[in-house]
């Protein structure tokens, strides 16, 4: 029987999910790394193998998991630490090379703000392909060859995302994409609370909007490192949740062995998805839940991502850099 | 036993609700007019004593709700219509005066997309007072006095806004004040489908924040029309209805006289607004449902009611030249 | 003697500032149209051989210029008329095929106002390409297949826009390639009151910016229409301008004979070369002249130029389609 | 004979033009301070009585000139530099009192971006009036009173702006209103690279659109520090100043004596008004200067007057406090 199961992009949340099931999952191996910062926490998912890949409906890979409450705070001093950890795995993703060649992609719609976190990643990056081999040689040294380009929607350009990344990338010749994207989250406490760094690449739209072809090293011929953050939860999604929450603690309140928990019991996924579907059906699918101060959180996932790629892909760029000067 | 109530600012979701559980409500009465476009409605429910006050929450006067898909679409002609239907109803609520003196007050935080509404109203309504008797005669005879001012919110200013109206207020003498601001619906499918209009007031920061001090005839010293739009349901709102709608659907589906059945009919509204307050915890007063689109349903919006309030307070302003120039 | 001259995109203002010497231009044929709207005229620039390339510095081919004062003014009547024009020559420099495959580029960056149209125009293009074949067939047969993108600036990117362009290309595969940018032009009166058609292609960032390789039928492999609008004058520009017609005027004030007026004549232009660059020198490249309300000006042309695109492209587009619909 | 001079709203252009024909204005002292920053100055120009109120064309009082390049760069060390010494001079104009309740006031178009300057620093200030007395003690005595508000512009509001001012200001009731003004300045190397303070009040409007009545203590009955910052240049006023830098040019390169040097001396400044006048035409009133990178620019105004009116009106907060969280 098909299980219902309610939209996320993060493997942290299938894992935790199947895990209430298993302490165990095989081919899955989860690492926890605690940070020098309160409240903060990276996990890091590894995918070894098919079985595993089954398992999470994820492709094998490496699935790094950052999660605070800090991003969400006008913490500048928390974002300067969230920027160096970010920055590590980062770097820990990409190729072992000193000065990459660097293609940073900027999915989703500028227009739509919880959907803009890539567009606007893309102007802060400091890019330098165009004036490498120009400059004096000590300038040159310390940075790569970097270039950030916002392919926009289907919805807008009429194009498949992939075809026009593809077009791009054909011609940059990058070691590696770094792809940013928002995404959707499943639990209302993981908006803007959460970065997903993974290497097995994006389904562009999936945060918002249809899913579209996904851009990994297979389609595109060039490894991708994607980085992505739940900026908001499908309506129906949050609406689901409520419902199974409130039939657990249905149940939790009925006296064990009364008809009523055994009723409650007795209620077969199938019936549950039925009526679930029912309850949900005005919550159309172009509906969304944000937090009020969504433009003010996103600016500042849009600094610490973007100063994190900053630091990752060039070599002699710094976190006293990224203080002294904006870009 | 205090009624668990998700918030609406909408008489007619009250009356709603209030009237599932009797067809009539003293000192209440409900009219309906078919409007010239398909999917169109118009409710005026007005309150006439404080008996059909109480019973609604609201105080007494005139609550006119227009109802349409077609806000959210970008269909021009039915918009025209829209708009010929909301100045009749804005004209109606006026003083009975040529040319009245107006001010219109947009409500709201114009940094925060559905709550904007107000402040971008403002800067499309053809102000005059500057210019009133400076301008040729039969310009002169075909405009009011209008001014129009957005107070901006107290997170920004420091300031209670009925504070700052009420300043205002007293330097522009206006017959009349039009203030317009966002509000929270209890159903998502209101949101930018419903227009309310009323002769009792409005407190400012209903839909999105805090609810401030009421600005309305008695505080202001001038008679005070209000139009709100839902642009958001509160994501606890939400929860709380698709709960209430699956123990609805549960009781539906058992059979009546089962025990399963006499159980969920049994649960006390006290014991369903723990279950439901233990579940919505995690729901946040600052998150909010809002449709994907919403800037370009916001620009609807304000061309609807700023031409509405256009073409219903100056005298010589008509549809056609709200077709011809942009205000 | 290499001849001072200001910079200018607008073929008409070089074929103005030849003929105030010569009244015809070999090479060069210049055909008038009086259109049915006040104050507005089409002027066609046709350079035939190489001769009037050289003459004009302008590549053979086809430049229709419009110029009309309606385009700053909110008045819709007057800017329906201007897309019926434009359309009717968008059409004519099409290529001959009831349902072209098109891409439109939109050049400039979104994030400087008077250098946003291309980007903006993008967002209101009617796009078709990835729904083509998948709707019903009377649509189908009203559409062309239509893409849309904004490929960035270098700045921002650090990749030549040409090469962003050629790689989506490239793919699309289209039989005419539409693009639209913000150009610079010579007089502070032409700003925002003329749009430049032409066949011959377009060098990105020639307005606000440094120019760019070109993007034209030869680069791209597929033929080029160049849709561009005068949004500014360099600074440096305007106050050269400021000194020729004074020094212009003075002579006019002159009698005719005297010393002074023979001082002034005899100011060789080597001289007054010098004077300008010395009067110029603070006016750095990056200062511009625009008019205080350019956004809302903005927002008229994106609207003129989109539509103007849509009806042009697509056989069953029409302007009461525009009328009715926003796109 | 009124002598033509060309609009500017800066005390040091003032002076600096008289000056060159005298070192010294009798009423009007001037003062330089070296600053810890690179090519950074503070001017301190004191009108002491009516005569040098009158050679001045400006109230008695107190203008000072915060002068650096560093303004326009991303330089944030600079920037905090700066904040130091401006916030040391706005506490100096401040009433000598430990928390003083303080009302700022944004004059200026928030939709255009050279006059966005006053609406955007409200939006940063650190306001308190509305949690004062119900925040711990030590909180409480950390902070002022603070209130901040942006009054619109007269064309949207209908509205004389001293009058909403006026209205708020009554209710506040400050002991200190602190408006912040986007100006006009005379020279096009002075635009976002001073800061003028002064006790004196200010002419909303001054820069961009016409002047409206004068916010000052007599007008709004408390003192006023008003914070200007050229934004622009008039399009005309840069043509008039690159005609006489032209003629001054031609001047200096005649031989003296020659005719043709005797001829531009003996041009009477009638005459020469009316020539600029007669050149200028074109040049309507609502054309200005600004330099392409004029969003980013504004950004780091905002900043540095915001926080440096934090820092001044707070007692308890420090730039650390600034570098740490953001307002």
């Amino acid at each position: 029987m098909k299980r219902f199961s309610p939209y996320t992009d993060l493997a942290i949340e299938i894992a935790e999910n199947i895990m209430t099931e298993a302490t165990e999952i095989e081919g899955v191996e989860v690492g926890h790394e605690e940070c020098d910062l309160s409240g903060t926490t990276v996990t890091n998912v590894r995918i070894t193998d098919e079985k595993g890949a089954e398992a999470m409906g994820k492709p094998i890979g490496s699935y790094i998991t950052l999660e605070s409450e800090h991003i969400k705070e006008n913490d500048i001093d928390a974002h300067e630490k969230i920027i160096s950890i970010l920055s590590k795995y980062i770097k820990y993703l990409c190729p072992d090379k000193e000065r990459p060649t660097v293609l940073v992609i900027g999915l989703g719609n500028r227009d739509v703000t919880p959907d803009s976190l890539g567009p606007k990643v893309v102007g802060k990056i400091l890019v330098t392909r165009h004036i490498k081999n120009t400059v004096p040689e000590d300038i040159n040294n310390a940075v790569s060859s970097v270039a950030a380009f916002a392919p926009g929607v289907m919805g807008i350009t009429g194009i498949e995302t992939l075809e026009i990344v593809k077009g791009v990338t054909e011609r940059v010749k990058p070691d590696i994409v770094i792809a940013i994207d928002a995404l959707a989250a499943r639990k209302v406490s993981r908006i803007n609370a959460t970065i997903q760094l993974s290497n097995t690449g994006v389904a562009p739209g999936a945060g918002i909007g249809n899913k579209r072809k996904t851009i990994n090293e297979q389609t595109l011929g060039a490894p991708v490192i994607a980085i992505g953050v739940p900026t908001v939860v499908d309506a129906a999604t949050m609406a689901n949740d409520a419902i199974d929450r409130m039939l657990e603690t249905m149940k939790n309140g009925a006296s064990k062995g009364s008809q009523f928990y055994n009723m409650l019991s007795e209620l077969a996924d199938e019936e549950k998805y039925g009526l679930i579907k029912e309850v949900l059906e005005p919550y159309s699918e172009n509906m969304f839940v944000t937090p009020k101060e969504v433009d003010a959180v996103m600016e500042n996932l849009v600094n610490i991502i973007s100063n994190s790629i900053n630091i990752a892909v060039h070599p002699g760029i710094t976190q006293e850099d990224i203080n002294r000067y904006k870009f």
